[in-house]
């Protein structure tokens, strides 16, 4: 019946199912780790059938997926890629594919003291797939991290206002802090290899402070030391983020796409403060 | 702080706040009703500026919600136009800004027996607004309707495969039917006045059926009746809107951009099923 | 169908409808307010009956939501308990109801400097309803607020730890603050009447500090210092709102049951640190 | 700080920390699974002491995950139970502690015409210790299972109504059917073993209808003829999930506590249908 031929019909940019949930497995340097990823897969339907195979999504997922349990993939981003390819191949009415991935995943980091511990990222993984000929297809990987921001408005305005702390010339006073949720996606065009784990360290790196699950109170006290002397608004984060992009990717086309977003959860206000920048890295570099 | 200069920045897309929960009052034929709005607004921060003073968003968004309650605006959209407005007004530095405004909304329907009564729907607005000597602002407006898809396939299959359906020539028999939420989004060019009511009727005429609160026994019987006599892909449901978007505005110019999604939660499944078409209306004329 | 007697089945306790949303009038001092209400609603259902009649549950609403056009009720809790009594009278069958609305609602504040605006808050009201000869009805109204806690404990480690700050004896000085979310939900007994605006002013003035819409500079400062000078942890908030409900609430019986809940989303870590108690006034009375 | 004692405290029920995220490893009968785990962990707090030492149930939580790398655990309860223990070893200040764990959960099944394929369930573990001399734990094992419900009551009026069914005696006809949300939670004493697989299989066989992911034309056609060959009101799912608990667990104590709710995404509403019962196996033996 969806192959069944309208007339009239439009063109539909996008069609396909969201959120299946899948474990999947994904070859580290030293381990193989289990990941539970959901996923969205979409195909384009041409304006003269009337319907797509929705099982023919399923079933991609699930083969790419089992496939992996013997040739492991390398990265979520690899695995999106394989399923685009497969969608495309399967529905053959379709130019275009799209499939995201998106999944926890945890490192371990290292505390103040030198505490080591698991922290928990997320990982949100892009494929798109193009018939044009052969399949052409672009991914990217991108990463959620949760840190803090200080804000170094408000401590100037202390300072400046409150003769008690006026005298505290460069040390780090009182001001409102804050979980922050910074995601940086990023284009990996075929031969370049860009690890997750490299740009969590990007996005910790430029946040005030990074954030941990186990902080005894030495820990504790060194982490918040740390977040004050570093003030930092959303903007600042977003910026810092790209400039280290720009230095660890000097090898990356100009073409290449980046997404940074980091989003404040201000403890003084209901809402919360964002900043923004899509941009290619060519755009980035005129600067 | 924020004005502090700085040097080898990045502009940023947007910077702004997010989750801003405010009642406002817009004006309606017969009436004014309360909506409990939540906005995300937005400005771009040329490069050379630190940060952009985030207070002044929500003076905007204040000021111009406070107005209404003398002026009143006669809808969500004028309403985040004027919005978008004021922020580029506050934020000389800006060359762009951004207003979104999402809110439940209520119109009273009649069931197939005829019984009266509201149903909730969601109000999506957007405006944005471009600093080009003066200020162009275009904006859009859209809603979420929930309804019903009964699917075509499955009733196929089994009048095919079962004896005691095959003889039942024309009449609706057995298949999986769900909720399903389709949005739909059309800009509103300045001059033309396009009205939510309308799109609401648009899209609940475009579902296997619409969806009702109280629901006796023969209203139920009868809008199970109608769905199963109307089964609908979500493909087909995106299609059927974009029909009806064409024959309802012959007046908008080919440039407007409308967006449609049709998302049914899948009974037989546990993940959902999506069809879209973002498209301009002259990109659909041509079809 | 419903009312077919069945054997061997189980009582349930809870047959009903969850997420219908509704506006709804209730009557301020001065005013009358809209709120857009969420109603979760239920009645029990003895074993022998088959099922219960739903759309009952949605006319209950209806009509009492209906009736407040003309007759308008003082809060959302009677607006609960009236729903729960036109229940019982309509589930003939049932010897418990239980209703609950939930709604977002504003009040004017006041900032540090004294300007005004409109805040955000949640309320929960329930009521429940018993058949024993009359129908006999308990409601309980409940806030949600969000303010800020400053940590007492980071605050004394960095004070003992680094030099730089040993001097500044009681003066406050940096410590991780951040988002805090408090609930507070109290029965009513018939006679009392509890202001949802209480419980908001209870929930507070026990945070560190509260939180606002529009903050200019000195403001900001100013609301950074309370919060400094009043650190607090969840456990503290708690008592604190446990206190100051038995100070302002000294007429009130002791089987009156009170539930206080205070979250923080750490800004040091991922997950979130809360604190809880659930009582009767005659419980913490005895302390 | 936290070990300060203080005057006129109040006794709090539940202090610790909510939304931990780990990979934890179950050993199941021939294989380790790894689930992506979400504990909230709390103990009580006397009266007289100030604070919780909140990073110990950090340290609880992962002491334990670690510890299974070596020592695997055989369920999620199991694990719930050892991090409970361990919370109230660490908070030697505490009489009570709660764990919860929550994971996305993996289980073959077969579609009805004989596929083979994986399907996401949840599972939700509870441990709840005690401190009288030793430490005395209970726990909890659930699940939630994603179904279908067909309505048996639009059908019957269906066949009522329209004559075009009447003469289908026998036959199942249209009727509205979507997406259920099952859940099961039963306590597991000491000496018994409860398999999360087995509580999947009762809830799966009290809907209409599973649900699968992989779908064919012939399986969609056989599936939904099942569904509407069992049409179940949200009631009629609860009670038949009772009745199979009984019957599957005859050698469970009379004090053991089982907790089921069902919920229909009812198709032809925007709200949803709810049935619960809470009891102990006691009273549903009774009868």
């Amino acid at each position: 019946m969806q192959s069944g031929r309208i007339e009239n019909g439009f063109r539909l940019t996008k069609v396909g199912v969201t959120s299946v949930i899948k474990p999947v497995q994904v070859a580290r340097p030293n381990k193989v780790v289990t990941l539970t990823a959901t996923f969205d897969v979409f195909v384009d339907l041409p304006w003269d059938r009337r319907g797509a195979h929705l099982s023919r999504n399923l079933e991609a997922i699930t083969e790419i997926v089992d496939e992996t349990v013997r040739n492991p993939v390398y990265s979520l981003e690899d695995l999106a890629a394989k399923i685009c390819v497969k969608l495309i191949e399967k529905h053959e009415y379709a130019t275009h594919g799209e499939v995201w991935a998106r999944a926890d995943y945890f490192l371990e980091k290292v505390t103040p003291m030198g505490r080591k511990g698991l922290e928990a990222f997320k990982l949100v993984a892009r494929a798109n797939a193009r018939r044009a000929g052969r399949i052409e297809v672009r991914k990217s990987i991108g990463v959620e991290v949760v840190g803090m921001t200080a804000c170094p408005c408000a401590m100037e305005t202390i300072r400046e206002d409150n003769p008690v702390y006026a005298s505290l010339k460069g040390v780090p006073i009182i001001t409102h802090n804050q979980r922050n949720r910074t995601s940086l996606v990023l284009e990996e065009p075929d031969g370049h290899d860009i690890e997750a784990d490299d740009l969590i360290e990007i996005v910790e790196a430029s946040m005030s402070a990074p954030t941990y699950e186990v902080l005894k109170r030495p820990d504790e006290g060194r982490l918040v030391e740390r977040a004050h002397a570093r003030p930092r608004f959303v903007e600042d984060v977003v910026r810092e983020v790209l400039g280290r992009v720009l230095d660890a990717h000097k090898d990356l086309p100009d073409d290449v796409v980046v997404k940074v977003k980091s989003e404040s959860e201000e403890s003084i206000h209901k809402h919360n403060a964002v900043a923004e920048r899509v941009a290619t890295l060519g755009e980035l570099r005129e600067r």
